[in-house]
């Protein structure tokens, strides 16, 4: 049987070349439709959804003593069985849907039934999320916010260069892409201002990054080894990290971004799997000095992912992009920032989900937050005659995407888009 | 009837005046035993746990269409229910209990199967922590740390006085009093060191700190009212938040504690409801200048608790007392940390967990910290003959207790307790 990643893999549903979903991506999300509206487990597939429920529920899908994960609303207790049965029903959704295969090709019930158009499926939240993490971990992004608010000598704080710097976020208000997104109030205190007020956010950012999906547990006091690491990464979501920078400004001494961060962050609904990514794993940037022996990989574990980010403000027709950036620049790579994530014994739970930090490269068109690209609000962007920008605006809406040409064949991310709603 | 918190009820169990756990109490709890080992809620009577599933099942508790909440793995089901129920459930325990209602007191195979002795029942995480947040709310604690920091004149940041300043902490390694604390490694870059290295936490630390528990959610952008936020609070717990003194000062700018906070958080196993503790409430310290309108209340949301901390050392019978205060001190109340957490429009959810912050008073024996009792590791303390401590030791036991002493019964919180284990 050919691998699931074989380029020469065709699947008899029609996927155009420029899809995100190729019989070689097989992307999990959660997903539900008007006829049937019960959350359930599907994978993307062309303009479809593949309905894994049904599968499983016709035996189709060999998931050994497991019964029931995908009639479920999230991927939790699919992502819980382990890499193995992962690697296993990865390959038997392969083979189902390969052009050669008559099993639902030629089973018009049974495509009726677990065959969904795209756009008569509600996508959900995939992932139950059992804690959110939020990294700073590209050179370019910290080296960009430290030169504006420390000037170009003290860019990067010291430890910086010697560990995956970090914060928790909050899990509770992690949405999918297309969940709305209400301008938050907060503490704001303006320079020059003698006492804060409590206000709308008037400097709303985006971040682009990507997140990391945790499909395995790690117990309380176990450290993680490079390939533990790994093993434990079920797959990449895009993520956009919505951030009040004049809340943060103001709040964030001495215990980091608290309320800046708490109001929103959106992920794309589908689940790109690591087995997936593997064609277009490189080595991250040289890291010197040399990181301490937990943090050193033998492997490359960063992605060659181009990334985009487009913004369209409420009268124009069309988002214009903003940035265009790949993952492959960060500095700290996945496996690192795990390994970093439980090295003082903190266990790793199923559904973590660990966002990759503002992803920046080294050009000015790779900036990944309006922060940078406006460079602190002195430089607006002109999107179209007359509508400048310097944060962002009610009604603006913002979209990211993710994707990657292969010899043939496309794997994307399909998008997180989120419109700003006025405050209240 | 009487209302629960009566101080003339008596139980038909044996309740000792020293007891932490009078009719006036009854604190929820997760337990088993080993003849039966399936974890359920209970509710602690003198040296009791009161079974609450086998009461449920017998159809003893009117929880209207509910059912099972008891028979469950922690209350978070029961929480979910509500304010109301909440303070039915209470009243009809507290029926159940009286001396003067034969209902329970003379059905002897009911006690029997109801009524287990403390000794025999292994206590388990009460609740299903959903996100636990960390506040730094008592000004004396922060005032001691920001003058070792930054000297007398710049000691509270200028937010301080405006907020309570918080982050976000690890909802994975919170564990139940008891449960061993392995000293955690991490990074390390002690002043004068060229370089950080990877090493076991030289500089180990307790917080004694309260844990708010939230029983009720809040939607995602809904702001809370002062009624509102203190109806979402069912209780409270000891908490310890155990923290890597050495990790935090090297790891947390600018993103605030990550590692050094996230090896383990210890509470106590049963939750004290904000009804129990009503006759306590109090005023807490003016604030000055005033909060925002946001975070101005109308009510007094402190409590007046006695805290004490105790350590043993491996080689000593007893543990020592080396901090005595109380919760009153705390200069931003628990509603006004939940206020400010769901400022932004962050959602809160049922189990989620707010640590106080460290609870320090205004004279030397309140210091709610090894930091502060040893002023940065300054002055030792002696324990005992050829005993001292600036932090903690491997093999050292800490221990809290809360309780307050009303007129003839006395409400407490029984004991949070951790022992340190050598790193790996």
């Amino acid at each position: 049987m050919p691998h699931p990643n074989d380029p020469a893999l065709r699947s008899f549903i029609d996927v155009g070349a420029a899809s995100d979903f190729p019989i070689q991506n097989l992307p999990y999300g959660v997903f539900s439709t008007s006829a049937s509206p019960t959350p359930r487990v599907g994978v993307a597939i062309g303009n479809a959804v593949l309905d894994l429920a049904v599968l499983e529920s016709e035996g189709l899908l060999d998931l050994a003593a497991a019964q029931g994960v995908f009639a479920q609303a999230s991927i939790n207790a699919f992502m819980a069985l382990g890499p193995k049965v992962w690697s296993q029903t990865r390959a038997r959704i392969s083979e189902l849907l390969r052009h050669d295969n008559p099993e639902l090709r030629d089973d018009a019930p049974l495509r009726a039934r677990a065959l969904v158009p795209m756009a008569d499926a509600e996508l959900h939240l995939p992932i139950a999320v059992a804690g959110y993490t939020d990294f700073y971990s590209s050179k370019e992004h910290a080296t960009n916010v430290g030169v504006m608010f420390r000037g170009k000598d003290n860019a990067l704080q010291p430890n910086w260069l010697h560990m995956p710097i970090a914060y928790n976020g909050r899990a509770s208000t992690v949405v999918v892409s297309g969940t709305k997104v209400r301008r938050p109030h907060g503490q704001l205190k303006p320079p020059g201002a003698e006492v804060p007020s409590f206000a709308p956010c008037k400097r709303l950012d985006f971040e682009l990054e990507m997140g990391v999906v945790i499909g395995q547990p790690s117990r309380i006091g176990e450290m993680l080894t490079e390939s533990r690491a790994e093993g434990m990464i079920f797959g990449f979501v895009l993520l956009n990290d919505w951030s009040a920078r004049d809340i943060q400004q103001w709040e964030y001494v001495p215990l980091g971004p608290f309320q800046a961060k708490a109001f929103a962050t959106s992920i794309s609904p589908w689940v790109v799997t690591r087995e997936a990514l593997e064609p277009f794993r490189v080595r991250g940037p040289k890291q010197d000095p040399t990181p301490l022996p937990y943090l050193q990989q033998a492997q490359p574990n960063n992605y060659d992912l181009e990334l985009d980010v487009g913004l369209r403000a409420a009268q124009m027709n069309e988002a214009v992009p903003i940035c265009r950036t790949n993952f492959k620049y960060m500095y700290w790579s996945s496996v690192q920032q795990l390994i970093h994530h439980a090295s003082s014994g903190c266990a790793m739970n199923v559904g973590d989900l660990l966002g990759s930090g503002t992803i920046s490269g080294p050009g000015k068109h790779q900036r990944g937050s309006l922060l940078e690209i406006s460079w602190n609000g002195t430089e607006p962007v002109e999107l179209a005659s007359g509508i400048v920008r310097t944060f962002l605006e009610d009604g603006d809406s913002l979209v990211m995407r993710g994707w990657r040409q292969a010899s043939g064949y496309r794997i994307g991310f399909g998008e997180v888009e989120g419109t700003i709603l006025p405050a209240v």
